[in-house]
């Protein structure tokens, strides 16, 4: 929601209207990011504005009848507009038929408001990272990862950045999320097989997703960039990294071709995209904890946005990610009923 | 080693003579294990014996010129016996020959110093396996477990048996190790993951593969069975499990339902046998520790059996089970150093 | 139909208004089963419910418009409803304008007609298996099918189920055409082979799906189960009959092995679900018939299915079971023509 | 065995000596073939003569030292040869040491003594493919299938030809045997489906693998032609029924192109060397006949060349065409006995 | 469009009005060829016609609603049809209702106006195909080649054919283009290797998709023939070949053999419908320059058809026959600029 | 061969004795190189060595029976030791016994006598590299190539590596030979299709296997290196180009991504080590290139060592690479002729 007040802008603690909140009849008065903003003709030729909206919530068509009214303001794709205008139903789908429509300074809202964003503090858990890079004693790998995390530019992406532009960990937060997940589950490993080397692997663990800063665009377009789609997170964040270890004195060239080693591989196998396949016991490691996260979170995500009526274990249905037909465990105290 | 004295029956102090510590020359008098024997003819048309002896180290080839001497008793494969010996070089391999040779009663043996064995403690782990089951609180859960461990043929089994005739865990206490190692990592994982139901995770944990009771033979035969052949310790295992739970009064059959699918889908493919794809997030889980446990045990295997020379970090070569090169990672302070 | 008299319950002699013979303009006064219940909302706000009619020969959209009426009484999804309507075209589709439906017993209707049965005679089929039943000579192997065709529950869904929910055999009675086809072509394999054991083969073949009578509801669901989603029909079948054979005194062992492996193989194939691949000659054998018989059955219900203008032999289209492009034969007598 | 009298030339009534009777010391004088000849030094720097020899039990190298001796004539490889010799057990293996050999006339053997060989009837077989033959109804088949079994070449080569080089019906009489037990596999399947044109699918079966004559040499070399590798028996076998069809007054191109087609698709898939994927009824039926016989004729011979000591059900082990561990079937009366 | 003078057949000198070129709101008259024919009905219950009009093009949606009409002549589909309509938007697309229509001879019309053609002359590639088959100095080769393109009916239809019903070169004169760069890729192949026999390979090139003259249709149609469904145009043109090789004489059988494999061996893999895979220097050649042209061809059609707004290089999405995302490489001038 | 004169230290103008060219009972005194040493243990218990020589032509194994002697000097594995020793036979091949051993400085030799080399002449090709590096237009990649190829270390690598360790092109020169004829392909495919842009093709060509370079050791021992193993050529070489273009001032961002990719997807498939697929026309014919030019050097490296006794073309046999039986094409005049 905007953060200034005036007839479009609501005031700081007016409450966010959400697009999933709307009902047929309502009228509306907010602000939206835009999307996608397609021209089409009346019967009469007459030209008229699809436009669709969104916010972290979701997404609605919305329809300018005569954008060549005073009332409608210039704007392009992903700008914000304050609009005003009408939910109707049309062929089972709520659609908006917006009277006015005036672009907001994207500093006037909060971002959160229109994005998909993590569910956990961004803060709280960047402060996580921050204890694990601590936590590595080898003096080159802790140099290694300072000079990450303590680069404005990349320490800030990290924050923002999803994982994905689909799958999963696709929101704001994403990134930092799964590879603090993936790299606590690294850590548990390296507890549980006392063979791996902890300091190698927390550090690829950290580090095995960099690439991923340039491979997709920032929120809100979180879209794959053309060098993103030309060379892929693998190639990237492996060659960002070694050029790293290179301006750090005595970095020696076997641990380095070992932690590049691991970024490569992470993947498991060729047909994902990794050049290489996993043959440091460390970089196994690694591929299960990244693989692991991306199940899980995947299922979860699906489980989450399927509930529905308190029934809490249907069978989701196929998902494509896990390549199987997908059910939520049944709850403590409800073993004995199911649907199917 | 032989726990009882005599000329062919060492003293309980006397220190075992493996296999591996033989050299050509030497005169030999312990007690082997018997694992083929095979009847050959010389030259000049008679019958020899050739017998394979084996130790927890290794075998290696006997040769009984004259079977029909007072000197060779009795024995069948898979005997112990006392033998008296000098080893020789042929072909570039050692071999004995045997000149005297009588079956030991295998109570008079030390069985551990006749076949691969944990390194760890079997009591401890198999206390270790006692507390995961009283951490379980659902009922039903530790009844059924209580019912797999309280049941001394069961009991006894489960810390016997290897966990597989080659790959990974083929040693006696390798399925108990195994299981441990597995249950570990699940119980890790439902911390991490809040959403997984600890019990049901753990609980299948603990008998994914019971099954392999039946699969294989005990040690020294260390075989698959028919039975094992035939079906699969995935269908026994799940088989005897839903068993056990139809004993359980109040077992809700939904439960159940989802405890016997995560036996089911433990290999995570049809292609590797699970005729289900795990469908419930833990038996997700489940599958990766499961998958995990093998491959980090199989590489550690290789890469003990494979140092030589205090030169730690080489290539160990091309490793089926893991479908790649693999390599020791450098160890601290010889990151400089590397033979390729 | 519904087999007694009344407004809405034509009387036994009542010719049966099937769903492929409405036409557009016609008033239908007859009753249908209740596939699905959705709520909409017209433009001006109001209620009205779309519900899906179904009877053994299609489905079709009825509309009531105000559920609120009195001519509107309680039902729900799977419930018979007898109504009265008109046909009217829609976009290309014909749907029905419901005036009145109300509820009636399922008792009162002839069930086949709102199914899709098959096309032979049940009792005449089941006949058949009991000779061959009767045909099997060794004592072990007869006793356990008459468990399982002396049982009544078992008997009876046998015979009412269908083999699967779209495939092929997806009908009332087509778990046994299916199961009967099967066990013939099994009984003609141990004819041609003299090698193959007849009793295991035709005992095999009549138990392999007996799994499916618990994996998928009786119709008119006849949808999967949570049981048969979570364990799969191949696992079920297998653990019943064991269960079965260890009732039977004297049963052999390596005998019931031999056939609960002829169920867990009978895809074939581990990527198909079984857990083991056929080891024996007769699993092979069953695994040929089970692939055949669906195969043929699957040919044949695409060819009919398609079957227009007497134009009898041009393309049917890819299909996917098959995976292949496929084509009717040329009839004799029209070899000169085609349609391609 | 020869036919004629002579010292190396056993008379008629003479019993052959196969090798498989050979044992260690024995002194021998029999007609063998000549698989191979290989010339070797001695340390000595002299030229010998490896030369293996065979019947139709088996083969054994044969050792010439001086061949340069007169009782040595000059022979090649694929003549028979009348050897005197000494048997002699060398590393584990026997071997003949060769006295002298000369050269004997195909013609004076019988050469199913040096030819594995179908162990039925070969006349009786031809006779019932005549019969099936004879029982297709449709003229245009009829007179095609004359075509190729009155052509007296055609018809002596289906009689003698192997199906394989290796796999499975690899002997004289092999093709022969397989083609007739597939026909009357599909013959069956018309019966079972009367959806299938019996006389189409009756034909193709007769037809199916008519290439092998020209893709495989006679035996003794029974190995692959030239054309037979470039070209394969698939494409062969079409191309010379086509070319046989155009020759037939009346032949309507649409059942050409049916039959030609299940001809192609008889290997099922593409990857199996099938240009086309069965599109019709009967080309699937045909491949399955065609695939189901080949597989328990590998299975029984594969049982039949391992069966030892009266233990009729061992595991075989892993069998590659079935791509699957096998075991023989445990006959009556024994099924509580099993050596795993 | 039509040749002839007339209201409804415009005179030679008239321009074309293409279907592309149509605008809402236009009337038009002009020749269009009709694709298909579908009767509909109207909500009062009348039939309609629903009618595809087709050009070089594209295609458009015609609604005749009064069929009945006097000035409604009949027509089939591939027909040619002088029509009068006016252009309307109707759910966003265009479509035409269509006053009057009547039959067109074809000799009237220039067939290239219907049909997408390639952009190249085709006498000028036609001719360069015969100087590539005077290029070939092997007489039986040359004598195979001249026995091919001297042929009325071929040569016809190898300068018409397409290359393929959809993917790539599907236009008039496509399978006579891809020939030729396939030719001339595999002359090229034959300098840079020396060991290739350049005449076997250029031979080869110049016949490898003779049998798709006999697996599609003609245009207009362009469709697969039930014969080259049944076949495939591998298998068709390798018996072609192989027949006109038999009728000249001295053409040395190994030849024929080699000539006939690297035709059936053209698509690389047996997955790909090749009954062979290369076995020859020369069969590997044309297999790579047949791939390679496909490809390439594949890519420009698909870069051609997405360009737009002066943009050259945006992503072009996922292509299924490259398998893979594509996208235009930057041109000269323009790196700095890039959309995503 | 050695280039100073002395007993063991051949003069200039003698002539090298190629390992293939002994036989058996020949003294030879020349210089070799030692591939690998093994200690062994007589009968006796004595140490003796293996000693593996090698020279461009072949390996031979030699005995030193008394290490110990002041005959044999200190060598260690990849020396050059010039000896003297006798050839003898043993088990069907030639071993040599050594009788005196002395290190010869690797100055002394020259290098081509002792490793397999390309059979042309590298500064011609080299020579044809630069000219190919002078024909692209666009300055940034000229100056990119010039980069490397006026830098001293790589431009003398670049044309002594090998182009693999075992498969093709494994000698030295191969790096340049390959990447000479890729790059000629290539150059002709931008001609063959005019949309290709030259210079980036031909710049990608030019430096796909740079990686290489550090992949491999140098000859002799030309295996894998331990960076080589961890990272693969295909990322050393993309990082390493990368690099070099960041240096050059005005290299375009998306130019530099569109090479990179080119290098990156050059495997053409994500299962042979690319990380991404071809999505530029340049990457698939860049792949193509190099997949062919693999092809036909791996086909005529086989056919050259398998040519024996003037017959041309027989059957070689299974080519792994190249997943197919191979024969030569038969020579002209010799159609008639052929050996299967």
């Amino acid at each position: 929601m905007t953060v200034t007040s005036g007839e479009t802008h609501p005031s700081k603690d007016h409450k966010m209207l959400y697009i999933t909140q709307f009902v047929n009849g309502q009228r509306v008065q907010e602000t939206y990011l835009v999307r996608k903003i397609n021209v089409g003709k009346t019967k009469a030729g007459k030209d008229y504005w699809n436009v669709v909206l969104s916010d972290s919530t979701g997404t609605i068509d919305g329809k300018i009848w005569n954008p060549a009214e005073p009332s409608i303001g210039n704007f392009d794709e992903l700008d914000y507009i304050a609009v005003s205008g009408d939910i109707q139903e049309y062929k089972g789908e709520l659609q908006m038929i917006i009277h006015s429509a005036s672009k907001v300074d994207p500093s006037m809202v909060d971002q959160a408001d229109y994005m998909p964003s993590t569910k956990k503090n961004i803060n709280r858990m960047f402060g996580e990272v921050l204890e694990l890079v601590n936590s590595v004693t080898t003096p080159y790998f802790k140099e290694l990862l300072l000079s990450f995390y303590d680069d404005p530019f990349l320490a800030t992406e990290f924050q923002k950045h999803s994982a994905a532009k689909t799958v999963h960990h696709s929101f704001v937060g994403g990134l930092l999320e799964h590879t603090l997940s993936v790299t606590k589950l690294c850590d548990h490993f390296a507890q549980h097989y006392h063979n791996l080397n902890r300091d190698l692997l927390v550090t690829a663990a950290l580090l095995h997703d960099a690439g991923k800063i340039f491979e997709l665009n920032d929120f809100p377009a979180n879209d794959y960039t053309d060098e993103g789609q030309l060379l892929g997170h693998i190639y990237i964040g492996a060659h960002l990294v070694e050029n790293h270890c290179d301006k750090i004195e005595g970095f020696p060239v076997v641990r380095k071709n070992e932690l590049i080693h691991c970024i490569l591989a992470h993947h498991g196998e060729l047909e994902f995209g990794s050049p290489k396949k996993p043959a440091l016991a460390e970089a196994i490691a690694l591929s299960f904890a990244d693989n692991l996260d991306a199940k899980m979170e995947t299922f979860f995500e699906a489980a989450t946005s399927h509930a529905v009526d308190g029934n809490y274990y249907h069978w989701i249905g196929f998902n494509k990610f896990l390549d199987s037909n997908i059910r939520k465990t049944s709850p403590e105290g409800f073993e004995g009923m199911i649907k199917t």
